[in-house]
């Protein structure tokens, strides 16, 4: 099996602008990466990742970059056509992810397993079947179960709200800050994030001065 | 095992007021909790739910209802303080909730099971220890898995994505067009809702006119 982490830094997270600085964003994109290289590489009978990267990334990972500039559809459907194994594909932003959810979407055998991500996209897959494709614009995982089913492939789906979390906008932090168990959940505690709530009562990341 | 899915029928879901009409609230609020009853009787080995409602209902329900008028952690803690048995508490608005998501909530034997919602709440628990008792308000999972540990109740977290979607925001009506499987989502199809994407690609529940 090929597990690909597709990675785009530059000017990542461009939803967390109100609340982080352009080069906090970088930081915090790639902070989140290595929590999720690192989960997968503590779980169990997962060969290691490597990260599809839209730019050549000048920090240093222990595992292999491979540099496509084209948008993520085409650079991961690229992998799928020339991979001559089954694939994985494991969103960079999923902060919450554990090598026990993780090994969810791997301990099934089916031609295609998604992990759905909030906002109906597809958060994690894996692809055994060889004519499977991904379409990650718009409602990614109603595109995707289609078009498993359209091919013949047997479809799994992964009930994990970590792997759900892809941590996009403002409302995702306080999701990494209660259940994040990684690097990611201690730079937000760094940069003053702590849970707090509105006066009507909703849970917020809400961040205090440094 | 006593399993008391907690519902409040008046003026439900404010948050859903710029959607839904006061009426459609109540009648939706009325349909998801049919759809939590109907996937909680399919759930093998989990005992007849009852309905812990802060009025009488007016409609015809296959479960004993319980009329509690007072907030939700009170009537909670009533339950759980007077039960000479393990008590689960499942909310009343997790239209995505099925028997195989239910199943890992009651397959854990630890002391508290937690199966975590959105926004750092409770959507679901066990509680098998005499003195766990319950708080809702604000972030309540993690006042929940702390209230575990004071008084020295193992703990399990279930990791459910669809445990995790409790329908409080217009944000929420995607995820039950997406992965809905029971009346909800149909009741919402059947009042001109469905995905659509806005500009920015992101996935929203859009109404069509009837």
């Amino acid at each position: 099996m090929e597990v690909v982490v597709p990675f785009s830094p530059t000017d990542p997270k461009t939803r967390l602008s109100g609340v982080l600085s352009a080069a906090e964003r970088r930081e915090f994109a790639g902070v989140m990466l290595e929590d999720v290289l690192d989960a997968l590489s503590r779980t169990r009978g997962v060969p290691e990742p490597s990260v599809l990267s839209t730019v050549s990334l000048d920090r240093d990972l222990d595992v292999d970059v491979v540099v496509d500039d084209r948008a993520l559809t085409p650079a991961v459907n690229d992998v799928l056509a020339s991979s001559t194994e089954p694939v994985a594909v494991v969103m960079a932003d999923l902060a919450l992810a554990t090598p026990t959810a993780l090994r969810r979407l791997f301990a099934s055998d089916a031609d295609v397993v998604l992990a759905p991500g909030r906002r109906v996209g597809t958060n994690a897959l894996v692809a055994r079947h060889p004519e499977f494709r991904v379409d990650y614009h718009g409602a990614s995982f109603v595109d995707h179960r289609e078009a498993a089913a359209q091919v013949g492939a047997t479809l799994s789906v992964v009930d994990s709200h970590r792997l759900a979390t892809d941590v996009d906008e403002p409302g995702d932090l306080a999701e990494v800050l209660a259940h994040g168990a990684g690097a990611a959940a201690d730079w937000l505690r760094d940069r003053g994030f702590a849970l707090g709530e509105r006066a009507d009562g909703s849970v917020h990341a809400v961040r205090h001065d440094e």
